[in-house]
């Protein structure tokens, strides 16, 4: 047993190299990454971290500093699931699914780096030890993009090595919607799988005629078509349509994850273990997708997520998402025969640059 | 038209005057006072808040001033409908029910405000102008009172004029809560209304068998026998027992507003407007009751729901919390007739007297 006895928050705003937009969350200027060090006793040391499209930064970091690091110095580190636990209780009138999730998944994911050091293990297997690598997919944050530009990032992803791809709809107007849909099909030829995400901009019957229009297309999935508490909602586009739907990014209670499973006929659930409690609140719902046969994929932050989905008996992709976290760690995100490679070292395998985040660091 | 020049923000840690306790939330030594106030171009104010059990105040007070106050900058002040709904997608992401639920609820209030001001009428009339007046009982966090103490307090609330009273329950024995039921039903007499609280402590299964043991000590409604997440759950114990249920203080989004009405026969249900986004996310909530034929109640803050509760149609009780915030206020909370009274003063009728709050302000 040993306890923990301190825990040190960061908040870094960090630019992206253009403007990115999607349907619902409008521009994104940079990202916020706010990390956690935990400390024990005996020195041990475990970081962690979550971020944001841009907004709820500092309240996350008040939310640490305040709230849950007061509660946690002095326990075990070791049981990590009774923190988590704890931590959900300790916050719940104020939380259960906000910027407490995001709060609780830094200091989790900190808690797991130790676990993993001190088994001196790397994540992938001490997470679930089914396989170090994983399939994965790049997704842009591209809704604004012209087509030249749209086509120009494809080549990109696919020059990376990845042969899955996944662009954003939502227009207002439909018709551009499945203009791009087909060029980009037309584009990457039959081979590439690829995705579609409407960042829930859509209601039911607008998804069910974008779906129906966009079959022809071979789609492998179509992303939150709409918001994610209509979870009856995606049952009836799933059932209209037979189109292959997927959703989580924005699940961030095991609750919300029960309702998906038991109402929404997905075909993937996307956990972000970012923003659902850490790797902690990711391992409930890739087991309750176990239980429901559904592929377990994750949102953003591929440099954690490549250990957590390949551990993992019911593994599906990876979303190597937009925001670069990863170029500011030391093991870059890995990619061999189109599979993203989990990281062989002790601990989450996530260890980074702090040289370079220096300059984007938040009073 | 008039724009937003500022929004001021302070936070206030009030200690009670004695450690209250419940089954879920343990002691609370203090509460939090979050405090927005809002100024225009022409130099009009207006001041909301919101409150919590002594977690998440520093992440909600920041929340404010780092993501809402600067989308907000420069907006017509006068449609709070369509700020309230551009506040919930601006932070959607890390959003969606928890810190957001309060921030945006501090600011709408002000809004709300500034709104009642202009008009030269009392929020009762603004909101809906039912009635000036509503029905109060005074609801003890009371748990580990020992039986002594919890009569005492209960003759208090009669000595303040009010003939309806609620305890907390849900101690690991049930017999223990049996008896202090009896005992507090035995001590009132059979004219005084009588409710329970447990705080979602309880299963399902647990809830029925208490409900059919204290059914004989004419309980008006019981309060959140299990987790709010669990809609079907409360139905199931509606159903088994024919126990009127209540809940909503922790209902953060007008979705789950939708599920508590569609899924839980509920009798009565309870939102809190410094936790559902304010003055416009309670008007929601209590539509939505009144198309359900359910009467609308209220969680907290009792200075401010008075006013809510009174102007709707389908009101309910407003329940007079133990924690005082009305003592700081120009206006603790009036009762006639047993009948709690709204401000008549134009605006929302709540004023802080702020040099009392002064001892409490955080930095
Ligand atoms: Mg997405
Ligand atoms: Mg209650």
């Amino acid at each position: 047993m040993t306890k923990i006895k301190n825990i040190h928050t960061q908040l870094f705003k960090v630019p992206l190299k253009e403007v990115l937009s999607d349907a619902k969350h409008g521009d994104h200027f940079h990202f916020e990454l706010i990390t956690a060090t935990v400390t024990l006793e005996d020195g041990t040391e475990g970081t962690g971290y979550t971020y944001t499209g841009g907004k709820g930064g500092h309240a996350i970091k008040a939310m640490i500093d305040f709230d849950y690091a007061p509660a946690l110095l002095g326990k075990d580190a070791e049981n990590i699931e009774d923190l988590n636990d704890m931590m959900w209780w300790h916050a719940h009138y104020v939380g259960r699914g906000g910027i407490d999730a995001f709060a609780m998944a830094a200091v989790d994911i900190a808690l797991w780096d130790i676990r993993c050091k001190n088994a001196g293990e790397p994540l992938w297997k001490v997470a679930g030890g089914t396989n170090n690598t994983c399939k994965a997919y790049c997704g842009g944050i591209d809704l604004m993009f012209p087509l030249p530009k749209l086509l120009d990032s494809i080549q990109g992803y696919l020059d990376r090595g990845f042969n899955a791809v996944k662009i954003k709809i939502g227009r207002d107007n439909l018709d551009e919607d499945i203009e791009r849909i087909r060029a980009v099909r037309e584009f990457i030829g039959p081979d590439v799988t690829f995705m579609v995400d409407a960042n829930y901009s859509m209601s039911v019957e607008k998804a069910i005629e974008a779906a129906n229009r966009f079959k022809q297309y071979d789609i492998y999935w179509f992303e939150e078509p709409i918001i994610p508490d209509d979870y009856k909602g995606y049952a009836a586009i799933a059932e209209a349509t037979g189109v292959p739907l997927a959703m989580g990014e924005n699940l961030h209670t095991i609750h919300e994850f029960e309702y998906a499973m038991a109402d929404s006929k997905l075909s993937f659930v996307q956990p972000d273990a970012s923003n659902c409690a850490g790797i902690t609140g990711w391992l409930k719902a890739a087991k309750l997708a176990a239980e429901n046969n559904i592929p377990v994929c994750s949102h953003g932050m591929q440099e954690l997520h490549v250990s957590l989905v390949s551990s993992q008996p019911n593994a599906g992709w990876i979303e190597v998402h937009s925001f670069p976290i990863d170029e500011y760690t030391h093991r870059p995100l890995v990619v061999e025969n189109h599979r993203a490679v989990a990281p062989d070292t002790p601990g989450i395998g996530v260890e980074f640059n702090w040289d370079k985040l220096a300059p984007y660091k938040e009073k």
